[in-house]
């Protein structure tokens, strides 16, 4: 993630050079590079409360040749299908593990073009391919900050961890589960819910019922006590 | 994607009211609602230019149990190993695919906390379990509208556009480059580059240099015309 140099070209917002700061530093990358920035911008966006490292160590060059110049892989962002037809264009999710993969051993860099213009002809001619953020046709342009964090979260994202189970829920013991439906039965009587003509039916419902709770065994003893409480109280004599 | 509420907690910053709205509109989903966000910064968000139609189909509650009347799944959000251990936390990754598998036959809703606290205690006691964004523990704590972003690509993202292979380009044909690989040697000859003793290797070497650049079908016209024309040059009689 070293190797991944994040570059603006001619940011206007000094807000969006914070936020693509913000989700360098989340995401664990380094590098911000930013060519030709609206000078205001880039002061401001420096100065602001809370500037990270990531805005210490940025970098600001005259040309995007020079702040390319050590990278092997240039990658142009887009989040419209490309007027310009002359690069391959890969949705982020094929693009994503490409660069992964050029990351692994040697630098690149990933383009973000300005807020207003997106990145220019001249721009993408320094760029091997694009990546598209797969966003609706009818509405695709991106806030700058949050595409930075969308193409870093494809990039450090981890496939695995979308099959990975979680750790489900210990459900109660069967024992604990029928003390509990005992118990709900007692109350459901003692309060008069139950009608003597169809008690034997209404406990078979409500056992069925009580199981497809899957209780988890840390609840079961809180509720049984709940229903303890309740139990009692309604076998408490009535005062009216 | 219709059947997902993204809901944001107590949202102080109009911005980021902005941001959210525009990533649900980005990523094509509809329902944005709002618990008692911070007046101020919801009629600004409203009133800014460009305030989206998702921003107009806001809804606005005075509680969290009113936002997610309708919902049959509620899923919070953090971008930090929450400390309240009492929900299963799942990684984005994961979460978002049973959140998708939940939203293609019920409606559910995706809770953001406040810009200040995330989520509280009382906002965690409405969720069946937790989202974490994958940021690095040293520095997790996002932005909110990238973080809604971020959440929202990982829902609409396509696995299997992970594994498309792109249309390569068309690399050119063995006759075409081997007419690019005979201008190439001419010129080298015409200009001095090849010493006549080594000629013959030098051919070889440069034809196996030739076949590395694979030149693609669509160039190497292009490429041939620049050769002849540096070939008629380098033919042209010295004036001086």
């Amino acid at each position: 993630m070293d190797r991944l140099r994040i570059v603006l070209i001619s940011p206007r917002n000094p807000l969006n050079i914070g936020a693509a700061a913000r989700a360098i530093s989340n995401f664990g990358f380094t590098h911000l590079r930013l060519v030709n920035p609206y000078g205001v911008a880039w002061r401001e966006a420096r100065s602001a409360v809370g500037a990270s490292a990531v805005l210490e160590r940025t970098q600001v060059f005259d040309s995007l040749a020079e702040a390319l110049d050590d990278c092997t892989l240039v990658v142009g962002t887009t989040s419209i299908g490309h007027r310009e037809l002359n690069h391959p264009l890969r949705r982020l999710e094929y693009g994503g593990r490409l660069l992964r993969k050029h990351l692994a051993a040697e630098p690149a860099a990933l383009l973000f073009g300005s807020e207003k213009f997106g990145l220019s002809n001249e721009d993408l001619a320094h760029c091997h391919w694009l990546v598209r953020i797969p966003a609706r046709e009818a509405h695709g342009s991106m806030n700058l900050g949050q595409a930075v964090a969308v193409c870093l979260y494809e990039l450090i994202r981890d496939p695995r961890a979308a099959i990975a189970q979680p750790k489900a829920l210990k459900p109660a013991a069967a024992g604990e589960v029928e003390r509990f439906s005992a118990l709900l039965l007692e109350l459901l009587d003692s309060s008069g819910y139950t009608n003597p003509k169809t008690a034997a039916s209404t406990a078979i419902k409500v056992r069925r019922m009580v199981r497809r709770l899957n209780l988890p065994g840390r609840d079961i003893e809180t509720w049984q006590g709940i229903l303890r409480q309740a139990l009692w109280k309604s076998r408490e004599p009535h005062r009216d």
